[in-house]
């Protein structure tokens, strides 16, 4: 089984991006002298039967992962998967079927835990808003605030969540904020300095604090979208109303479990979390070593 | 200024770990374009005042990264630091004066805040712990329950919380869990394979669930510490006077902030806790641009 | 004098990548045993005064990297630029004026040449291209067909010329081919199909090779921008006279400087040639050791 | 099928190399989110029956290049070759045929033809220079004007095409130039300088300007090889004539596809054009998607 | 046959330490155009049988490296291994029988052998070392004076040679030594100070150069060993003396093959010899080819 | 003082391969805590006064490395140099003298003097072999057996001892062995088949067992040089005889300090030695912290 068999079928990670991060990860871990304790007192024969299971329930996430830290340590190890990334699992639920040598299985044990705790983690909560949005037409989609040196897998577990992505660095869009504006003296000089300079496959998005300013971002007909900062649910109503599709609009700001629902009442088209990245809880999964 | 002059005084990361964090963030970040939004809209030749600026209270941690992340896009950049990693600080309270060319500020922006919203948000849930075992000699630590690629920054950040740490990595040191007693013939067969392989400068912690087994364990005189594995508070009173200090004892599971006063009422040396690195919510922190 | 300080102002090339690139090609051209001729004849403490000339006319790209690659043989080098990227040169113009180290100046120069010859090739000829499109609001842009390890910076030096990038990649917009389109089930299936999976920052353009496919791209509403491939000048201005601006408008195929002015004349927003980066001649630099 | 195995057989190039390169290629068009377009619309079920295809006549080289990029995108593909490289084609030929899943191969398919491209690029137009040596002794080789980072496969394209490798850096050879010449004082001295300091298996050539510098070298019977810079075919004729095969030859400068068959026919061993690598025109070739 | 599976058995080296090492290594040994030699004189489909033959006795250490180095060359090579690592051989004693290309094979040569022959060097003086520890408890054991970006090898060497391993750097335990205590002022107070911030797995050892300092180090009850730096056996017999098993003592300087067996008769439980790593010579290995 | 401006005058060693060496063998020793000892018992304001001292006569190698050791740990540290790579010292001398925080040189030491021992133990090695062969022309050179990683900083430190450089790696020149002269078909064949496909710039050396072979050789003129391996002093001064300084002659096999003198006698041009590199005792060296 290759591991990118197990990826979440709408989302792409590359098997390159997975080697490295499962050999930067096992780099950490092995350290100079490895797995000290299994060498010590698990003779190099022995076989293990082990699961991984599912301590609660919610949205998989990073199983290509785990099982890319299991073979590179257990050339000979034999997995079964029970369900692939982006499945929706019920507590006690088996990942994972695997049978190895002991000692290998030991030694990738707790960096393969951790890759599927912390993307899992973030699917799980990414699924709680999308849930959220249940019957509208929100989408919900996170944002750069994502754990330096793991955005790209952040923001898979986010897809695998149900979830959007926005921009995954500095580079594949535009966003114009406060302080591009003031520079570049207002927001029609900004929207046609930045329209001067992008190629046509580069999407420009502006923040706006009041309607005032979506009037005159919409005035000029220069942006794709426009990330509306804090509104109460009141205005961006309006915000809604006065911009009748012309740009997509981004709600951001006091994003919980408890304000979701509101906002996408609103017929915002997205609604960005840097939560969903930065502070999702770890989700809890275990491997059970059976014989 | 050199950023490791604001590492907390009594732990140590290298240089070469700063620099690298840094680099593979940044890569992460510019991608291939860059800071397209700043380079269309903002002249090269603008100069930004800003502040990094807390927007909640706790501990601060990754100072050093974020200040090598503003020098790495903007050589000239002045910076005057008015904390250092590991100050205790107030919401509002600034962090860093910064005055540097607007471009180099804003592309380095969000990296050099993500590093310190993911550390100081660990050094502020470890701080935390630590307050509820005011009183006691109980230490908090940390285990190797990290975000994979981070390890090192993690475990720096719960020193600055005031915790300290447990293994680093399956190399520093033999902790002896329950398949391994199983494979090699219970506690004392383990704990002999495990001295007869192991150098003089490592340590050899065991895990165990019950007083008998702890007893065992104390039997041998083998080991150098036991983890204590689910015990009720009232169990956990009975390692320690059984113990007498014999050996190191750790407390595990069932930890949080509710219950960690009781723990360390028990007399326990030491207090681990996967979710200081795992599930520690961000820290809220930004960079204000002033002029 | 940083090297960054050198590039063009309006595009972006990260100082990380910057350095990447050429300690990699100072590596491959060292190699383990280095300058083994200037090593063996030149003393270490002779200086030399040198200039970098042009020895044809166009456009300048890639000064940054020459800076950086002579600076790290010869820190105590002085350099002094005459002009940054983006400049058009005549033949004999001096770009750089350069005082340091005999040994570290002959050591560096076929690096840093390689550097400015190939950069200013692709940009002198993006040149020539917007040239054609003068009096025309068409623009010239690249495409991804670049050397395999140099993207980033052929797509800046096309930048440098004048010219617009296309995508730098698979990931930061999508483009639907004709294989896209019949797996897909037809240009309305594929783009509905695209358009539901992908976030509000991805633009999508969609290859067309006749005016029903057009008509049909159009009627969906749902595409950003057209590639028009392989039509002829007739078919471009039918193409442009029915989008009447709903979408972006590229043609690709056929482009040549003596086509350029009559395609650019049919109103299409862009005209996009892998040439431009796979195909430019080097553009013939030198320096001159003066004493 | 090995990607080595399609290697020319007189040249070598690291498995080792093949893998960096692909990867280096690959992570620069993969970037974060992959292939965002074929992920979007193409399910990943399907499967796919493709020709890479050489739209030009010319001769090979790179095929172990785009075999391995395709092998490293999707593991489970069936590529058969019908040709290795240093074969010389005709327009239409099928090159390699492929069979694997459509997202995979529709991924590879820019960065192995890329490869191709260029290497073959170069490869033919080295044959194109060597096919007007026709009937002499005379042999075509490279310079180090090569592209940054790509050195080795330029060199290794070269020989594709029937011509030989120059110094692979500065370090495997000395090349004395003027420079070296004026600094060390004069020709007898700098050739002893440089026999003096050089091991018995590095070769030293020395660059010429004139007639009278050439006796100069050969009378002090100290240098393996000499490079006749810039000279006529009526000067080269006479420097073949005084050398009578003491030292190994080599004319650079005014070197084209027009001037080639006349300074072969005066006898010199080598001629050198770093033109072979640094403006050869890419070569046209393409993958087609049959099913 | 996967090169893990002829490591020590005792032992662990991660097989991503294997595949960076031998990696390196032969990127040192082909540079940029490989084995010339052999690819100009050996056809590629010759096929060569060989083995891998001791030239003197001693105790191997390396063949995983010698074998992942053959593989990384010739994948479709065929090795049967007679003996592992930490095996005594005899002069003659064949370890390895290779059959595969003759190109691969005699490519991969000396690097193979480089591992194999400084690798079992350092496993073979260990071994002379342990040997002269016959009839005591006494370990012999390493120090950090390795060759730098070995020393995780190196230290695996004198495991298989039955040594054991000191610290693998700065990190993993604490060694006080006499600069450490003058400033920290005194033995009492450095040995509070280490206490009161290692954490619970991390091992105190104290370099002492008299009896006097020993006993005061005692006194504390803080440290876990102490290094008797220096001393003759007389002293060395009295520190074990008053020691009576309250910590590890560690005896080194003045290690040679000639007073080993002398210090160890003094009952102290280490003795550490940075020649073990630094100095051992070179072991004799070859690999001949039969056919 | 830039660490590069204490390299040996006549030799190189690139800052980027200084760099790349520091860094990895810093990684090694500092792992992902650090320098606990340090850190936990010396005053983070502390400096130290320290010295460098040879404690064994012989020639020194490696200055550049401790000293860019040190400043990457203590970037404010101040190194005054009193001798430079290839000085002939005596014991006592001090090499270095420093002031710095006493952190940063304690946590640097073992790192610095690991490079110093090593490559001044080849350099010594190497002089020693040198001194032997006064009064005859004849060269010393060391092999391909270096240790795997370090094989450009051991070559350098040959240099350094006054020794020269056989190949850096299978790529820089052709040294045809008993192997390929077998498969090719004899010694004419294998010289005429490696000629006609060596570039002008590499050398082609041979290796004979008797002097029969030799005429052979000699016979052909296609050799640059011959390597007699494993010959008696008569028989090399026949071979010497015969040649008459046609190619040049390497003579290998039972090279120890008790041989050289005899065999240079001879009149060969190089004696060659794997054992400078691979089996060269480290030199003794340490760092006295004097306040």
């Amino acid at each position: 089984m290759t591991p990118s068999s197990l990826l979440y079928p709408d989302a792409f990670v590359s098997p390159l991006a997975i080697d490295e991060a499962v050999r930067r990860a096992l780099d950490e871990d092995l350290g100079r002298a490895g797995d000290v304790t299994s060498t010590a007192t698990i003779p190099e024969n022995i076989r293990a039967q082990a699961a991984m299971v599912a301590r609660q329930g919610g949205v998989i996430s990073g199983l290509p992962l785990a099982v890319a830290t299991l073979q590179m340590l257990a050339p000979d190890i034999d997995i079964t998967a029970h369900v692939r990334d982006g499945a929706s699992v019920t507590p006690g639920q088996h990942l994972l079927t695997i049978a190895g040598p002991a000692r290998g299985v030991l030694t990738a044990e707790r960096t393969a835990l951790n890759f599927v705790g912390r993307l899992s983690g973030i699917a799980t909560r990414t699924a709680q808003y999308v849930d959220c949005t249940a019957g509208t037409t929100t989408r919900i989609c996170c944002t750069r605030k994502t754990t330096p040196g793991l955005r790209a897998l952040e923001k898979y577990a986010v897809r695998c969540g149900g979830g959007f992505n926005h921009r995954f660095g500095l580079d594949d869009a535009m966003l114009i904020k406060d302080n591009h504006i003031a520079v570049a003296g207002g927001i029609r000089a900004v929207l046609e300095r930045a329209r001067s300079r992008a190629g046509h496959l580069v999407k420009i998005e502006i923040e706006v604090d009041t309607l005032a300013q979506l009037d005159e971002v919409l005035d000029t007909r220069l942006a794709d979208a426009v990330l509306l900062d804090n509104m109460d649910v009141a205005t961006l109503r309006k915000a809604v109303e006065r911009t009748q599709g012309w740009v997509v609009l981004e709600a951001s700001g006091n994003v919980t479990l408890d304000t979701i629902a509101a906002i996408a009442s609103t017929g915002v088209d997205y609604i960005s979390s840097g939560a969903l990245t930065h502070s999702a809880p770890n989700f809890d999964v275990a491997i059970d070593i059976e014989a």
